[in-house]
Parts: C-alpha cells; sequence; structure tokens
C-alpha cells in the first residue's frame, strides 16, 4: 500500500503542472455505482472494498471519504496510512481541499472518472483560494497498477420483449419525442442501465450488473452504441441494426462527441422533419436554438465528454431515460412480481434450513432448555406435548424434508450460510446471479451496513446473536432484493424493543398512502419516527428504485432524509425498497427491507384532484425476529 | 374599483418610463405580513381582504395572486374586473408576466414595498424576455387614494424586563458580536418584529401586532432608531438613549444608509478594537473585506434601501435578529406559558357559554330528542337519571355561574360570538388586544380557512353546524394563538372522521420526538398522514413560530409541505403551532391548533450524539368536537 501511494506521489510531481493532490473516485468512466474489477482504482490504491468512497492523495497525506453505510467497514480496512473522513460529519472533500491545501495549488482527477456536476462543485469551491481542478491526460493509477485486470469481452446479449415489454423503436420514438420538446438534436447517454434499457441489451461486465461497458449517442434521425465490438456476434449486431441502431467502437465515443457538437455526427441530418413537428405545437416563436442543444446529464455524464461540447449549445438536465427507465411497464411490473415469488420462495428455504440447523441442536435440549431458548410461547411448545419433536407436517418441515433430508455437516459461517442461500435461488426460473454481494452477518457484524463477509475471517452463526441478511438476485424477468433480520435463539429485551420499532417504521412507512407530487425525502421520516422516539436512528437512506433485470439501485427517485438536488417525485409504476435499520456498534445490527411497486391508491376522496398513491408490497417473505415464530405474512401486515 | 383601476392605468402611461404594468404587493415598507391601514394598499386597489397576495395591473386585466388559504374568500371578494391567480397551481406572477407581457415591457413596483430577495427573483424571470423592473419614484396607488389614513402616531412603550427577560445592552452586545464573526461593520433592520425585539420597545402602529413603524441601524458601535419623533415620549427617548441608541426621523434612514455605505455614519469609527477581537482568533488572514461588510437580509430588507448600498460590500443572508427572536429566553417562556394559562382559561370559559347556549335550548328537550342530538353516552345522560336537569356542581356549570348567571338574549352570530371570546380575554390579567383578527365560523365559513366575519353579513352560530374559531391574544408576557372546532349538535359520520383524522395528525405531529437538525419541513408530514389515508388534505402550512407579546406569526423556521428556501433547523426554546385541518368547501372546516414549545427530549438512547427534541404542549383548552365532551385535557394527550 505504501509503494502504491509513493508511485502515485511520484507521477504527482512528474505530471505537467505538478499535482499537490489526486482525487481518486470511485466511479468509472460511467459514473457507475458497481464497478468492473479493472474499475476498482479507489479500492487498489486505498484498500477500503466498500461501493461508495472517494480517495484524495496529497504529498503527506491520504484521505477517505465515506457515507455512514460504510464508517465502521472503512476503520477495520483503511492502513495508518490513509485518515477516514466521515461523510455528513467531517468537512466535504472539496471545502477540505480548499481549506488545507494551498492558494494556488493543482487538484487532479481523470475526467472520464467524475460527473459534470461533481467536477464543476469542485471547481467552484478551489476558486475560493484560486485553486485549479486540473483533467489528468490519463489515469495515474491504471499507470502505477501493474495488476490491473484486463478489460472485459464479455458478450452483448439482447434482452428479449417478453421481458423487456417495450421494443427499442417504441423507446428510441418516445426519446426523440422529448428531445423535439426540448429542442434537442442529440443526446448523450453515458449511464450503463440507460443504453442497456434503452437499446435492450444486456451483458456481464460489471459483477451483479448485467450492463454492458458502452455509450450511446441518439440524434433525431441516428442511433449509436459505442461497445469493444468484439462482445457483439453478428446475430446481435444484426438484432441492433435491425432497430437502426450503428456499433462503434468503445474508444470511438470522444471523436464522435466532438463531431455531434459541430452538427457533423448525422451524414443526413434531415432536421427538417422535427422541426416542422415542434412548430405545430407553436413554440417556435425564437428561432435560434431551434432542435441545436445536445442534451446531456450533469449527474451522470463525465467530464471527459463534457469538454468536448459547446457550453452554450447544452441542455444541461437529468436525462429522460432515468425517469422512462424508472416507470416500469406492466410487462415488466409483472415480471418483478413473479420474480420475488420465485425469489421469496428462496429466501423461505433458507429460513427453513437455517430454522433447521437451530431445530436439530434444539431437539437435543430438555424441555426446560428450550422453554430458556424460545420461551413459553415458543414454536416448539405448541401443540399438546411440550416436548413432543417437531411435526414434519407443517409447511416449514415439508419445504425442509423437500429439499434437506438432513442436518448438514458443514460448519455455519457467514459465508457458508450465504452460498446455500445462493443454492437455493439458482434453482429457480430465470436466475441469472446475485444483484449484490450478500450481506449474512452475524452480531457485531450485522452492525457493518454494507458488511462483505469473507472465507477466510467470517464469523459462524450464533444461537445467541441476531443473524441480518440482505441479499437479492437477477432474473431475467427481474431484480430483486431483500434483508431479514432473525435470532436464532432467546434476543434480549433491548434487540426486541430495537427489532420492533424498525418493524413499527417499515410499515408505517410500507402502509402509507400520499398525494402524487409528493417526494421519497417527505416520506422518509415515517420509518424513523418509531425509532427517534427512544433517541435512535440510523446512517442510510430508507429506499432506492430497483431494475428490471438490470441494476438493483436505481434512481431517478430516492427515499432519503436529505432533500435530493433534482426533486423527483414517486410516481405509480416506479418500484422502490423500504428498509429501515437499527446498528449498535460493536453489537448488533437490524434491517428490514421489502420491494414495493407505486400505485393508485383507492382513496375514497381524492382532494386538490391530485391523485393519491400507495404502495404494493411484492416481497413475500414473513417478517419476525424469532425465526421460527414466522407466522406473519406481508399481505396480512400490508392490507388490513 | 373600475374608477381605481384606471385612474392608475393613467398614472402608469403618464410615468417615465410608461409602465405595461404596476404590481402591488401587501406588504409595506418593512415587509410586514400584517399593515397598518395606510399601508393596505393591495386591499384599496382590489378589493380583496386577506393578509397575503399580490395584485398585478396592466392596461387591460387586473390580477390577484394569492395562497391556498384565501382562494375561497377571494373569489368571493374579487369584482369582475379582477382575475384570481391561485399560488401552486397557476404560474406565478414572475413567469406569468415574463410568458403573457411583451417583450421589453416595463414592470413598475415601488421599491419599498418589495424585498431584495422577491426584486431580484422578478428580475431574472423578467431578463428573458428583455423586460425590466422600474422601480416607481413615488407609490402610485398613493397618488390615487384619496381617502389613506394619515400614518400612525401611536406612542413608543418601553418593554420592561420583567418580560423580556434580556437587556438592549445585552442583545446589543451578542449581535455585534455576529457582525464581527461575519466580518460586517454594520446592519440594516428593517423587519418591524426585530426592531421591536432588539430595542426591547412595543407599539401599535399596526393592528394586533405590538410594533412600532421603525427601522434601525447597528453598527460595532453605534445605534441607531428611525421612528416618527413624534411618538416618543422624553421618558422613552432616554430610556431609549440610556441603551446608546440614538433616536432619528423615520425618514432619515435613506440617507443615513448612504452614509453607513460611504462609512460616514459612524463619526469615530473606533473598529480597530472590533478589528482586534476578530484577528486574536485568527482568521485574520484575508486583509480585504474585512469587517467591512454591510449585512442585510435580502428576505425582509426592501429593494429601495438595498439600490443605496455597494453589491460588493454586502453580506446578503438572514439576518442574526431572526434567529436570537426565535429562541425564547428562560423568561420570555415562563411568560409565555403564564399567557396560555390564561388565554386558555379566557377560551375555556367562551367554551362553557357557547355551550350554556345550547344547553339552555336543550334542556328543554325531550329524553329523546337529547339523545337525538347528543348520543347515549353523551353528557348531559350520564349519571342515574337520564332525564335530570344539568348539575351545575361541575367545574364546567361552575364557570358558567360564576361568569354567565342566566342566558343571554343577543342574537348569537360569528361576531357576537367572537366579540364574547374576546370578552372573556379582556378580563385577564396583562391583556393588550388580539394578535389577529378571530376567525370565528360557521358551517361553510369554517372552509374559508382565514375567514374574518363582518357584522352585517356574519352567519348565526347553528347547532347542526360545524363551528370554529381561530383566535388569540396579546399579554405583556406573551402573545398567544389558538383554533377549536366545535359541533352543537350531532355531527355527521363525515365529520367526525375527518375531526378524527385532524387530531390524530395534530397528536402525531404533537408526539413526535426527532433529532437535532430536524426542520419542520421534515415533520410536517406526521400531521397530513392520517387525512392522506382517506384522500383528505390542507392547503396549509402546519406550523409557525410566535413571538413574545410580538408578531403571531414569526419565523424563520415553519413546519410547511414546502422544502424552505432557507434551511432552519427546529431548536430548543422555539415556538412552534401545531395546526392540521380539513376543509371540505361549501360545507365545514376543521382546524386543531396548539402553541408548542420545543424541549430537549429525555429519549432512553442518544444515537449519533446529536441530541434529540420534543414538544411541550403550553395550550391549555381540551380537544372534543362535541362541545359538551370535552373531558380531554392536553396532559392526559400529550404525555402518556
Amino acid at each position: 500500500m505504501a509503494e502504491i501511494l509513493s508511485a502515485l506521489r511520484s507521477l504527482m510531481a512528474s505530471h505537467s503542472p505538478p499535482l499537490h493532490a489526486l482525487i481518486v473516485p470511485s466511479e468509472d468512466y460511467h459514473q457507475s455505482e458497481y464497478v468492473s474489477d479493472r474499475d476498482k482504482r479507489r479500492e487498489f490504491v486505498s484498500g477500503f472494498t466498500g461501493s461508495a468512497g472517494l480517495a484524495l492523495i496529497t504529498k503527506d497525506e491520504a484521505r477517505l471519504w465515506t457515507d455512514g453505510r460504510y464508517f465502521l467497514q472503512a476503520i477495520q480496512q483503511l492502513s495508518d496510512q490513509w485518515q477516514l473522513m466521515c461523510i455528513g460529519e467531517d468537512p466535504s472533500v472539496d471545502s477540505w481541499i480548499s481549506d488545507n491545501l494551498p492558494r494556488e495549488a493543482a487538484i487532479g482527477v481523470d475526467p472520464w472518472c467524475v460527473s459534470v456536476d461533481t467536477a464543476q462543485r469542485w471547481e467552484r469551491a478551489f476558486a475560493k483560494n484560486q485553486q485549479k481542478l486540473i483533467q489528468t491526460s490519463s489515469n495515474l493509477v491504471d499507470e502505477v497498477w501493474k495488476n490491473q485486470p484486463p478489460a472485459e469481452t464479455n458478450p452483448v446479449i439482447v434482452h428479449p420483449l417478453e421481458f423487456a415489454g417495450r421494443s427499442v423503436a417504441e423507446k428510441l420514438k418516445d426519446l426523440r419525442e422529448k428531445l423535439a420538446i426540448e429542442r434537442a438534436r442529440g443526446i448523450i447517454i453515458t449511464a450503463l442501465d440507460e443504453v442497456a434499457w434503452l437499446y435492450n441489451i444486456r451483458g456481464s461486465d460489471v459483477s451483479y450488473c448485467p450492463v454492458v461497458h458502452a455509450f450511446a449517442i441518439v440524434t433525431l434521425n441516428s442511433a449509436f452504441l459505442y461497445v469493444d465490438k468484439r462482445k457483439v456476434s453478428s446475430k446481435v449486431s444484426s438484432s441492433v441494426q435491425e432497430n437502426g441502431i450503428e456499433v462503434r467502437e468503445y474508444g470511438a465515443v470522444s471523436s464522435d462527441v466532438a463531431l455531434l457538437a459541430s452538427n457533423q455526427l448525422d451524414k443526413d441530418t434531415g432536421l427538417s422533419s422535427g422541426r416542422n413537428d415542434v412548430c405545430e405545437t407553436g413554440t417556435c416563436e425564437a428561432e435560434e436554438n431551434n432542435n441545436d442543444l445536445i442534451w446531456v446529464d450533469p449527474a451522470s455524464c463525465c467530464y471527459a465528454l463534457f469538454s468536448k461540447l459547446d457550453a452554450k449549445k447544452m441542455l444541461l438536465q437529468q436525462s429522460p431515460l432515468a425517469l422512462a427507465k424508472a416507470l416500469k411497464n406492466p410487462v415488466e411490473l409483472d415480471g418483478l412480481r413473479n420474480a420475488h415469488i420465485r425469489d421469496g420462495a428462496a429466501v423461505v428455504q433458507y429460513l427453513v434450513w437455517l430454522d433447521k440447523q437451530a431445530c436439530n441442536d434444539a431437539i437435543s435440549l430438555s424441555n426446560a432448555q428450550m422453554q430458556e431458548i424460545y420461551g413459553a410461547s415458543g414454536y416448539f411448545l405448541e401443540g399438546k406435548g411440550a416436548s413432543k419433536k417437531r411435526s414434519c407436517t407443517d409447511s416449514w418441515c415439508f419445504f425442509m424434508l423437500l429439499n434437506e433430508p438432513s442436518r448438514e455437516t458443514m460448519k455455519l459461517t457467514e459465508v457458508t450460510a450465504s452460498d446455500k442461500l445462493e443454492g437455493f435461488r439458482a434453482t429457480k426460473e430465470h436466475f441469472r446471479g446475485l444483484s449484490f454481494p450478500t450481506i449474512s452477518s452475524v452480531g457485531p457484524n450485522a452492525a457493518v451496513i454494507h458488511y462483505s463477509p469473507q472465507p477466510e475471517t467470517c464469523a459462524e452463526l450464533d444461537p445467541d446473536s441476531i443473524y441480518l441478511f440482505d441479499s437479492g438476485a437477477q432474473y431475467l424477468d427481474g431484480t430483486t432484493d431483500i434483508t431479514r433480520t432473525v435470532h436464532f435463539g432467546k434476543p434480549s429485551e433491548h434487540e426486541k424493543a430495537c427489532y420492533t420499532s424498525v418493524l413499527k417504521g417499515h410499515i408505517a412507512l410500507g402502509n402509507a398512502r400520499f398525494p402524487n407530487g409528493t417526494n421519497g425525502h417527505a416520506l422518509d421520516i415515517l420509518a424513523r419516527i418509531p425509532l427517534w422516539r427512544y433517541g435512535l436512528d440510523y446512517r442510510h437512506g430508507t429506499g432506492h428504485g430497483i431494475g428490471s433485470y438490470l441494476n438493483v439501485h436505481e434512481g431517478p427517485h430516492l427515499i432519503s432524509f436529505r432533500p435530493q438536488a433534482r426533486n423527483v417525485p414517486l410516481q405509480a409504476s416506479m418500484t422502490v425498497t423500504d428498509e429501515p435499520g437499527y446498528y449498535a456498534d460493536g453489537n448488533f445490527g437490524i434491517r428490514l427491507e421489502n420491494v414495493l411497486v407505486i400505485k393508485e391508491a383507492d382513496t375514497e376522496f381524492n382532494f386538490g384532484d391530485k391523485g393519491y398513491l400507495s404502495f404494493e408490497h411484492i416481497t413475500w417473505v414473513s417478517l419476525s425476529l424469532g425465526i421460527n415464530y414466522s407466522t406473519y405474512i406481508n399481505r396480512d401486515l400490508y392490507n388490513p
């Protein structure tokens, strides 16, 4: 680690101009949250493996900024050379640089790995002290990374209409209508899931995310896909071309953006038809700028491509694909519902299997010992004889017998357990892999919000500790994400009280009805109020959108205690998770997560004619802290 | 009304430059919410009497913008020549002007009656279409207003330390410390309640608000009060001067701001001491701008005074007095508590008196009729005999006997009833008048959120209708504000359901605990969720600060569904109301309002070391829709 820093500092010193500091963001060229191994530059330099964070290397210091989900993990992973900066508590990276680095300092960053919004925010902050953001001509981390994995060459797959629900032709038509309304003649699409969604393609370039490393440019007449052509089979190629999409090499995007800026990308611009469409709507008075803008989403487009455009002819606003992708079509919604039924079955099988491990321990205990562990009203004590063996005619045991006729002898750790869960999922139809690294965490590890267990170091499951697992899968018809927290023995009063508070928040949010126009920030408090009553809280958001066989985290909406820079109201047909938690550092963690679909609510009245919304829970796994008390099914809880 | 518009249009045409439109805001020179009769210019031109609104007069049109509290009232009050623009539903005034008035149009406004923020927002919007905001050299409305009331000459009163709790010297010291921290050498104070609070003076220039028409300028060494000197008795004058405050004529503020800008207001600037103080803290590196700024609050300062300053040497941010005034000191808090006990007693006397009117009707009814009206569990049917007369040994009747030995014979209308309420308040110690026009409203009138009954046209109280009253008073030790909604007979199931939903929201908000840093916008949803469940809502905010013998509406915090431009977290020692409602247009209205004091919560834990807050309810009047079922006292509801 020390050698990496010292090699980077040499490059910083010999850079022209010499750099006082180098910023290494977590993101790839597409501002992705999850990146391929090749793109894990921030992890390579810092050793911190979390999905979000930013490294800053100066001549004498190395600092890592990350958010509340990762404070504990970062403390564990960072070496002495690194100092942790807690987002929300410590100064932000730009104000730290502005206040602590010398006047006129040069701060380098690879302009492909930073968004327009972020780079411009930094520039404004640096300007106060005459500091400058320098776009490095190459990525300095790549230069010192000897064993950097090569670029992926995984094949591009066509995502069939039976799962996508809407054809590429229809999506391009919708997009071009939006371009015409905004008087734009083209759009640069850099977010990997937006490219995949628009062109109905999928891939496996990034672990857990079925996306392809690709850019897209769409004009009123043309559509381009920039991708390593080795990934595109002739069959896929002809399918893509049938939709009028021209495939070009990944690296060509840079020069093509320059051509787009000078209006030379389209051979036959044929703009007159688009113009006429707009004029018919009577908005043609201002002749200037008519269909002359290039649409760029400053939150997702990298600074490198932005810098090739004419600032006066840019439309800097949220990509229309972000919302279009978030509003699931009926086929996607049915796919998500079905995927969650299969996924729920796998999770229930897993819970039964876990219970059986405890069960086989428990049945060798005396009645008194069982009462001690399970309480007087416990599952095992139901029926006539308190000491009778568990009956295997009930549905839980039926699952068990079907899948697991006898107790396994392997050691039950966070990793072997989560492998078992993956195994149950792998048997389900349309399964394609996990949607993120399974968080399988016992006791104190459960307090590490985005804990990632390692085979060598992970903990064993423990009848005296809480076990939290947050996991999901990719199925061809939908992406899943679920968190449950269970205890195999007798939880403490405090654990029960905390679990109850989290569950109350989960239910309060999941049961909410609210008028159109309400954003997720306004709803967030519903999940926290039961915790706040006791002076408890959690340091993460409460909900995120989820893709249709795409990224498990998907915008543009959020349910968060932080106001969003872009106000995106929740709308019918969006997906969103409901996942409050509570984390007692060094002790235990609790989180409960369902996936919800936003739907029109059947309210008695409709004050203000706004229309009211509510949630359909599509997650089908019981909620209970005691693993064997699992008698409540979502339907009962959420549709009283 | 037509003559006024035509006279104004003549003045607009002869103005230099000629005006395409004239904006007439509601505000006075101090951006007050409630203004003196002389300053009711918007009401004079439009006929609309609500406290908030903005009139726009063009050559051919007259439009009035107001918010959801006043939609119904404005519809009733505006003549055919006026068109209502609903804030939140119709385009804002600036975008309407930008989209509908010609390119390069000149839009006039009196720069004394508009804030810096508002004027600059308009200028930005107008610039899109090369339109210009013109500062009229005189107020055109004053020129056409033949019988405009003269300026008030009410005496200035010293607000004694036993009520103010903090001396002028201490307040000036605190303020100057804030100036030094922000490197400002002076501040212009334009908000009437800030002037009154800082200098511990009160007056009666504006109905319901015990303020004085005055400006203030405070520098590191001097303090000035700009006021009509006829209002200042020699006794008050010497008291003010003892605190080092120089009294100057109201009109002198304009030239003194110009002197302040050129650093000529202080004879002996003596800035070195202030400078040294700041330098000792080690923040003296940048020599420029050191204690050279003039602090102006762009939300409250008028555009006229702002225009006399050097833009480069201004500190444009919220006045430090806004927060200082909102954080009540212990003497003010005790005063508010005591004032609310007396005020609560007056309101309870009023409820008993109202009940007696119904009672005297009711006791002539048969048992069956009473059951029909009051239900089987009603007050009158308690005890052994269902038909027994009301016993006068209970405390309600005791009050009645004490104050009202027999039923009055006057006609019971919205106005006579509210006069009675004022009468009860007037008997209380330290009473100085009402804090706003009492909203006393029967049935459909209760749906007019800020209804103001007039003696000639108001409704009679009706045993079959809901009665809503929202009222408050000024006492020397505190300002009060309370709303209750009652029914004298048998409310409908729908009325009961709506009342219950409003009450649930009122309790949910009033019972909340929340970490420091939470703002009122985040809490707002708690009051709405029970209504949203049925598709119901209300078109107003949920809470506002309240003054200490000052304005009944006081910032800088709010509880509102709209995010605040300035994020002001709720803090311990602030006051805030809790007043959700529901309004069925043309039918009935419900609102329940208590005043709360924010306090540190005694939570079991303190996650994140933020400290948690909760509310102390200082309003002492029962909550019940049935006027004679009033058995629940706040203490039981809020401190379970």
